[in-house]
């Protein structure tokens, strides 16, 4: 059977290959982003009316899109529910975005590092990527300029809201002046911003798809880190010029997204329960982030750099000197603790990042302590010049 | 925003139109595939682990996984778990396989007529479309072979068992016959099955992939036909060379399916109550082909030529003088009854095939007689010559 080129960029399977390790039930996981178990919702199964048993239509639930627009009317996106179509999961829109933009050879912009489930799909589909310059708050805006001039990508896909692995959250100068730019380009912006709920201290989260004034866009959201990632629901809202194309493709990739699960979240996002549970959740993160940062700060200060994350799932913990990432790995899954190394997160591949994300949601307070603890004595171990 | 080549080949919205339309609380549709919403079975909703809350392996559930092997052994398809991927539908299937296998220019076989939100996805992916020639049972075979050796497709589109819309299930030899071609070309095959369960007489409906022996071959199931469509769950089984990169492809697609609807879905099939159901299912189906059948020997006979289907959901009736089909249907429209016109069924769009796939499933007893009714007239003043 004749495969298609495409399947040349199929990437390795090493990060599923971790997150599958990490499941075994004594192993202490810092590597996915799973929220605390402990922390979903129940959702009220008593009455699913009928009517969501029959195929239902490829944009999503009429109530559910209506309830997801005026949502993102609140964070100062101004759509409306026609523009906005239902995902499984926000790893579906970067599926429909990619089939919508990207032949092969066409130029896609992202940050560095950047969610590396983004750039498989991308470079699935033969994107050229090219990364951004990292700046003090969000990528380097001269550069930026530059390279927009230069490259003029299909779209810039950003995460300027507590960014996957590194945490950072871009300041408001930093959003209009990138929305600036696209629209003096006129190139496109993916906004993914799966993590905006779960905030931990005051700052910017204003989507830049709101300060843009002729460049297209299209804004992904989730409910996996706020509600139940079992039931894979996402969403996007798009440019009205993008969104019918990206609903036929929606429709050609699974017809519709599961309508339970939308009837389901709709009626939980509408209740009183749902403000309270965000309350809870942030303040059960903040407190895990805090153990995290305390373990970090005792133990890890000749080892490695990083920033507390002002939200998100994530510390993006910076090595100061080389190591052999994926021997590290090996002893620390083979000591029953697991992280995600740097280098996935990195378009670039040509070059070699001392770095981990280590998650905070999921582990308890006595698993994050014994889990650093044992990281700490593999990376001084690692440190120690080999004897001669 | 500049949008790929792919996006030429979106194909226009006049289905999701048509069954966008269909839905009016007042027509009378027989458009869809649309099981009857008096036929959906009650899943037991008192107890969803918590475990299935959380993200899950983008293979699908373990178990159900089993499951679903163990019902695709009982057909002849000697498959183990690891060769199942659970799907968003069977039409996530077809755009895994499009991924997997399609470039720009890519021959691709499939029926004439078929499935055409198959073509659809084919197409939209580059795929060159090639019609099989329609024999007595299934395709000619002559004209297969002569086909395949020609065009040498990457794979052969199928739906064997009361296939969409011809309602057709090929004969054992047919079956055989098939394999064994495609065995001496080794050309894969993808075999859709969604209707396989819903059998009204005695005939053969061994899967074609289980008399392969050196061909691969991508198998698609659905629990929409049979259970609760709008869980939006199907599988895959998959040649054990193929299923790594399905699987990859499946994780870059949408992480992972619905994971409250395959524990729902497995509890149920896996109960005394599913095969009870299934025999209500037939029944009640049966009945309903019965009074389609009736209606349609009573009025249409100078009209139209078809077949009663064996199974699966659908009259296909061949009109035996041309109309405008689409005034036609826009005249029902009008009057509240809707059918799917022929012409989107057929890959090669230069012709005009005046034929309509009529669904028996969705409506009851006295909407099938109204509705068949409606479109007796309606067809019988399009026949009458133009006053001049």
């Amino acid at each position: 059977m004749q495969l298609s080129t495409r399947t040349q960029h199929l990437s390795s399977s090493l990060v599923r290959e971790i997150l599958a390790v990490a499941q075994q039930p004594d192993m202490i996981s810092f590597a996915g982003g799973l929220p605390a178990a402990a922390c979903m919702p129940e959702l009220d199964l008593s009455r699913i009316p009928a009517r969501f048993n029959q195929y239902g239509e490829s944009q999503g639930e009429p109530a559910f899109r209506a309830t997801i627009a005026a949502h993102l009317q609140t964070l100062g996106l101004p759509v409306s529910a026609e523009q906005i179509l239902v995902t499984a999961g926000s790893q579906q829109g970067i599926d429909l975005i990619s089939k919508l933009c990207i032949d092969p050879g066409t130029a896609v912009m992202v940050e560095r590092p950047t969610y590396l489930a983004a750039t498989q799909c991308f470079r699935f589909f033969g994107a050229r990527l090219i990364e951004l310059q990292p700046g003090e708050s969000g990528p380097d805006l001269a550069a930026l300029r530059t390279q927009l001039a230069r490259e003029r990508p299909a779209f810039v896909y950003l995460i300027p809201t507590f960014q996957n692995p590194t945490g950072q959250c871009y300041s408001l100068a930093t959003r209009q002046a990138i929305a600036s730019l696209l629209d003096e380009f006129e190139v496109g912006l993916v906004e993914d911003d799966p993590y905006r709920e779960l905030v931990y201290e005051d700052c910017e989260r204003t989507p830049i798809c709101s300060f843009l004034q002729r460049a297209k866009w299209v804004y992904l959201g989730s409910f996996s880190k706020v509600a139940i990632p079992g039931l894979r629901l996402g969403y996007l809202a798009a440019h009205p010029a993008l969104y019918d194309a990206l609903l036929k493709i929606k429709q050609a990739s699974d017809l519709h997204s599961n309508r339970w699960g939308q009837y389901l979240l709709n009626e939980f996002v509408q209740s009183p329960a749902y403000p309270a549970h965000l309350n809870a959740l942030r303040q059960h993160y903040r407190q895990q982030r805090e153990i995290m940062a305390d373990c970090l700060n005792q133990d890890f200060a000749a080892l490695a750099q990083w920033e507390r994350p002002v939200g998100g799932l994530f510390f993006w913990v910076r090595l100061t000197q080389q190591h052999d990432m994926m021997a590290l790995l090996q002893k620390a899954l083979a000591n029953k603790v697991a992280f995600m190394p740097g280098q996935p997160f990195f378009a670039d591949t040509s070059q070699v990042y001392p770095a981990m994300r280590l998650n905070f949601s999921h582990s308890n307070a006595a698993q994050i302590k014994l889990g650093l603890q044992r990281l700490h004595a593999l990376l001084t171990e690692s440190s120690r010049p080999a004897r001669d």
